[in-house]
């Protein structure tokens, strides 16, 4: 087990009814809020008024700053960072699904800084202050209620970016799973999808002696795959929603990572993509992750035979491991089919995607190899493109 | 699943050499430190000295007050309490187990506090002030070095009180499973039935549709079970070591409980034998636990069966599920037994220990009927001391 420090400071708030706390715990942190939001589904359902509510009771003002989109766009978190000096803004509300929360962290982080937000994206500079954020989560997904990263999408590029800073996790995250029953299927797959990743990436290592994380991880995944296509089919099922609502929350709050180097390529080969199709993160990973495993799987057969039989319950071929490794990479595209994810690029309608395979898998490896568990130039990438077709 | 409320700021410093990091962590919290700890260990093995060196490299001044026993007492706290206040300590660095952490916990709400730090165990006052904790763990078992609560001994009595509160969470706890190298093995098996139990009480539960929070509880307890032995039959097994120190802290954050009720009765009944017999706790659970699971097995034969085939790998009993439960509960105690914990009261040399029952049953119950999974009156709790017997 390598050596670890490990934060998670976020307060989680999580069941029915919860979104009427928002106000009370905003008011621990700010007087003034920026009420940070999408499209307009919080409105259509109603959320919008409760949270409105809830910060009218706790005496806070507020501003707003609504259209986030998925692949959250720097041009929109600089007019939040705009209006948030200009209001004199001390805390953000993020009302939404990971884009609105990474929106919000990067406006969190922008406020307090003279140079341009971008800066800390690209690496130019650490973040030093921020404003404090809280959570109401609609969208259980990406994890970004209480993890440490942050992801943005530069159109002048177009790039797509993660920064991670414990400085912008969220001070406290409401969960309500029945704010999640309006969710199409697919957004509720896509979603699983991309919790599930989030797990396999701190999976898929080469640190040795992780017993207890390796068997966190698979708890996780475990209760993902059963959960998920439960909430698709009855998307009023409660417990179903429950269960995949806190294990978003677990898969990407680092906890299960500890001690171990998780590998993230495909995360990057994924950014790629969403940010030149603005296809959904979970769905792109449901078909890029096979392909990457597909391309990494003789580096620890051992390794994928476990996941295969811890996960997916494969029976251990003792003869032949690399049956059992590839077995659990055919279920788990099995199962990202039985929720109606794509697993492959030729199903999901993207345009000219042959031809854009060379600058994605060029643009991926810009600053650096991808990959820890195994590290892959921009040959490598264009073959798990080209795998995942 | 039940709406919960989860907090667990505590920053995990984990791996080796990570003791010259304390008075880095504890600048940020205070200038002044008491420096409190149990008996001579600390110091024959050297990391007194290197926690010293940590404070004075980090600036900073300190007092000491060593000396806490196991089942820690109110009179040493209270002592505490006036050192701090006479020195103008603002931080209190644990050097120690759970013991010395949570008479830590007693000193930090009894520094701010006017009245006698007993009022807060007893349940006559809430804390709502406390200074800051950080603590270096020597002996993973209780995971006081995130918790939320302190179990305190009051002489006067004997009665031994637990209390939690968000307000004395550690800091930061800096863990390094090399520290743990020189425990001798009784205290090693002891803490793990102490780790193991606390995932135990959190398990048994009448909640229903907690999958995740099941499958974490399962991952847990398979993991100290499998890691504990290793590390008594080489206790320089880092790997080992690092597992079920990683693990005790895990079982006892409130991470797999949410969601859940936790039963508890067992470490009530344990508290009352640990008061009055002064017995390790974890060697007091692991003869309490298996009593307590047959006197309440029938109440919940699917989770009991649960429990075996999860945990134990026993074969699930289709047509006599009873079967399979009690299984579980006979490997549970081959389990207690292979490192060398006693499982029977009768093993465990404590005089008087039948002529006593009566009043340790009556002293458990004696502010309310002690479970949740099932509530036990004194009669119930003195028929489980006798199955334990």
């Amino acid at each position: 087990m390598e050596n670890f420090s490990f934060l998670n400071p976020t307060r989680i708030i999580f069941g029915r009814g919860t979104q009427s706390e928002a106000g009370a715990y905003a008011a621990k942190y700010g007087k003034k809020v920026l009420l940070h939001y999408g499209g307009g589904s919080i409105k259509r359902s109603g959320l919008y008024d409760q949270v409105v509510q809830s910060l009218s009771d706790a005496g806070l003002e507020f501003v707003e700053l609504g259209g986030v989109q998925p692949n959250p766009r720097l041009t929109l978190a600089k007019k939040g960072i705009e209006l948030a000096r200009a209001e004199g803004v001390d805390f953000i509300l993020a009302v939404g699904g990971g884009s609105v929360i990474d929106s919000a962290k990067c406006i969190s982080i922008g406020v307090p800084y003279e140079g341009g937000v971008w800066d800390f994206y690209d690496r130019k500079a650490v973040p030093g202050k921020a404003l404090g954020i809280g959570v109401v989560l609609t969208i259980p997904a990406a994890g970004s209620e209480s993890s440490d990263s942050s992801v943005i999408t530069n159109e002048d590029g177009p790039y797509k970016t993660g920064l991670s800073s414990d400085i912008f996790i969220p001070k406290f995250a409401i969960l309500n799973p029945e704010l999640t029953y309006t969710l199409p299927a697919y957004q509720t797959a896509s979603g699983a999808a991309d919790m599930l990743a989030h797990v396999m990436e701190r999976y898929f290592t080469n640190a040795r002696d992780v017993d207890l994380s390796d068997k966190l991880c698979e708890a996780l995944m475990r209760a993902i795959i059963h959960n998920a296509p439960l909430a698709i089919k009855n998307p009023e099922d409660y417990n179903a929603r429950a269960e995949i609502m806190w294990s978003a929350t677990l898969a990407h709050n680092n906890l299960v990572g500890m001690g171990r180097v998780g590998d993230w390529a495909s995360h990057h080969i994924q950014h790629e993509l969403g940010a030149v199709y603005d296809m959904a993160h979970g769905a792109g990973l449901a078909i890029i992750f096979p392909a990457w495993m597909k391309y990494v799987c003789k580096h620890d057969v051992t390794r994928f035979a476990q996941f295969a039989n811890k996960v997916f319950g494969v029976e251990y071929d003792f003869w032949n491991p690399e049956n059992t490794a590839l077995e659990g990479i055919a279920r788990l595209e099995r199962f990202f089919e039985s929720i109606d994810m794509p697993i492959r690029l030729s199903q999901a309608g993207l345009p000219d995607i042959e031809a854009n395979i060379p600058l994605m898998a060029k643009k991926a490896t810009r600053k650096a190899l991808q990959g820890q568990f195994v590290k892959l130039g921009a040959e490598d990438i264009e073959k798990i493109y080209h795998l995942a077709m």
